[in-house]
């Protein structure tokens, strides 16, 4: 788990507001749904490794009543749970936005954590939802992360369409999620390594090379499709998935993303529930950290507990790791400011209503204020506010009899009257 | 659990805010610390029903290296861990903030929740923390529930050394646990039953009298004094609590809560750690539904952990239930505003690159825009808009040549130029 000292908190805190105040800006709600859901409702939807590596809860004084329970491990299945449970309070299509800890029981490793915080848009529809949204979230993620003056970012979009027809026109169905999960974990090994683990699945030569050319597909919507054409001769079954693509590319460029979008078949994700699009987002000078964001189109999470189409897609940034990641390549601004505006310091009892008083208007003016309340020696009271306080006020009869009173700047030293 | 619609969370969410900015300006820094914790740490403080409450979280892929783990059930004993671990990066006394959900197992009933938003403050200290640091946590408690505009409310203090004192003069202390239980319950049910508890303990008639007049004792500290003497002959042994308890008092009414606070001996707080002065926060008008906040100093809590004297004092307003209550008792300004400033509508695709460029003008002037992408027709859009959103932009062919935009009040139904 990843734990904070204040200073450090007080930066993770300014991210998570300004990711709070884009995704608010982009026209998303937010709601909180329970970490601890019932594990039927977790389990139905997390598929592969995630499935593993749920935390089951169980009372120290187990009763009977009380079903099977463990943390989520996302907030979309129980985003599906709350929308169908709630789905005549809420107006389609509801742009929702989630922001707090999940739960997986991950091997101990560096930069990974076991609790972490997702902050994830969401649009579901009824019904229907052209996927004119999936743009619309991915527009609002990439401007969130912008706040953060990161390096160059890379909006790298795929399809699941493509891959699951490509694999069936190579005949591979049955090994569509061993292929899968390579594809995933490509990225991350070397290229040999990709094909090895082709062969290993007992997948013909001619197959795994044009399975790994199809994973170094990247580029514009005419790109991929030249480059599908090369490898398959008719890409008639492609047509739903590439203009699916064509149209979330075009509406990322309408938003001024043209730039940073670009489509790439290496881009799987590892859940289960996608369907269609899939993205990440990378910083490319820093591509060994993997995505900052990522996400897809899942139209058919919500038909475990609904005959209703419910149709979504979804985009999160992990900002545990992110921010890990961050501090540990130094992209962070960090903050050495101290944390109190002003330290107040009677200098004996007699002056502490007084100096209450003023610490009362100060907070009126959105001022952090602490009154000194030790008992120790002033220069004692001194050292402590230089720890914590941007400015110190020192109240003594004087100032309390002539009502003038002067502010100090602790790193400058510099002292000036205080004007309210 | 405890799950709202989005204009329910937004209300929740303002409340949450308010208390943060207030604590923020009485000088507390944020810190968080993790939901999942070694159960050996949790189970060292917890007591009573408590104990039974904790949820234990197992892997679903058990993996031996893992220790026995449970969910927090409060922010002060993983706050003690905290400052054990930290201890060398931290200014004393540390002024701290915590706000986030914890965990219990409670008995399903209305109004109580499994898992539950507390907004702590605590202040730690290092090797002593004078007793004025008291009233300081209490005051920053009741100026963040006063942004709530709730009824009239009262500060009810006691100190557990007077409590333990009395108790041990009377004979009792074999049987303190069994007795401070029963005056913790005993606002919620009639004072016979209460009589008829500590009854059933053995205690004889005289004491229970005695006990029952030491319940019923509230006022201020001369009243509270003068009341002790009435049942107790030497009050010597009552010093300590006593000077404690006129110090806390005073200084709350040098922070202007003269007013709102009172002594009150039915105070005892359900938690083992609490040692010197438990407080409650009570709607008098209210009473039924208990306190809205509490806590009391731990001066011990720490140490399971060190050597080291970390003596401790905080106060936790428990969000989610009061939300709850004063939802019930129709005390919340609840928010009847639709949820986005501005829905833009492009009346074809031709003006979406338009409308996207003026969502984003919008909203660096901190609006929430939502630019409505459904492929229906114009009708339904607005039909759309008005049920989310305060004010529409539609933009047509006229709008995109001329630049002349109006913007349509959903409320009202005037429409007026858009200056931005």
């Amino acid at each position: 788990m990843q734990e904070l000292l204040p200073a450090e908190q007080a930066v993770f805190n300014k991210l998570k507001k300004s990711i709070e105040d884009v995704y608010r800006h982009h026209g998303f709600m937010n709601i909180e749904t329970p970490i601890i859901d019932r594990t039927e409702i977790l389990f139905s939807k997390a598929g592969g490794d995630t499935e593993k590596q749920i935390y089951k809860v169980i009372k120290t004084d187990e009763s009977a009543d009380d079903a099977d329970q463990a943390l989520r491990f996302d907030h979309t299945v129980p985003l599906a749970r709350y929308v169908v449970q709630h789905e005549n309070d809420l107006t389609f299509p509801f742009h929702v936005t989630q922001i707090g800890r999940n739960f997986r029981g991950e091997r101990a490793q560096k930069g990974r954590f076991r609790e972490f915080y997702q902050c994830d848009v969401d649009i579901i529809g009824r019904g229907e939802l052209p996927v004119a949204y999936d743009a619309k979230v991915i527009a609002a993620v990439y401007e969130a992360l912008k706040t953060f003056d990161l390096p160059e970012m890379q909006i790298r979009i795929s399809n699941r369409k493509i891959l699951t027809n490509f694999i069936e026109i190579l005949g591979l169905s049955d090994k569509a999620t061993a292929i899968f999960n390579i594809i995933d974990h490509a990225e991350k090994i070397p290229p040999e390594q990709t094909t090895q683990a082709l062969y290993d699945l007992g997948i013909p030569e001619d197959n795994v090379v044009k399975i790994t050319t199809f994973i170094n597909t990247h580029g514009t919507p005419d790109d991929v499709e030249a480059s599908l054409q090369s490898i398959i001769d008719d890409i008639d079954n492609f047509q739903e998935g590439l203009s699916e693509l064509r149209t979330v590319y075009e509406l990322l460029k309408q938003s001024g993303l043209g730039r940073q979008a670009t489509i790439d078949f290496m881009i799987v994700r590892g859940l289960d529930y996608y369907n269609s699009t899939v993205v990440e987002i990378f910083l490319p000078e820093y591509r060994a950290i993997g995505s900052i964001a990522g996400g897809g189109r899942y139209d058919n999470l919500a038909n475990n507990f609904t005959d209703q189409k419910l149709p979504g897609v979804g985009v999160s940034i992990g900002l545990t790791r992110l921010f890990y990641i961050l501090n540990q390549h130094e992209l962070l601004r960090t903050n050495s400011e101290k944390p109190i505006d002003v330290a107040i310091i009677p200098i004996t009892d007699n002056e502490h209503t007084f100096a209450l008083d003023l610490a009362n208007k100060l907070r009126t003016k959105d001022k952090s204020v602490d009154v000194v309340l030790t008992d120790k020696k002033l220069g004692d009271k001194l050292t402590y506010a230089s720890h914590i306080a941007k400015n110190a006020i020192i109240i003594g009869e004087n100032e309390v009899n002539s009502g003038t009173i002067e502010i100090k700047d602790l790193e400058t030293g510099t002292t000036s009257p205080l004007v309210i």
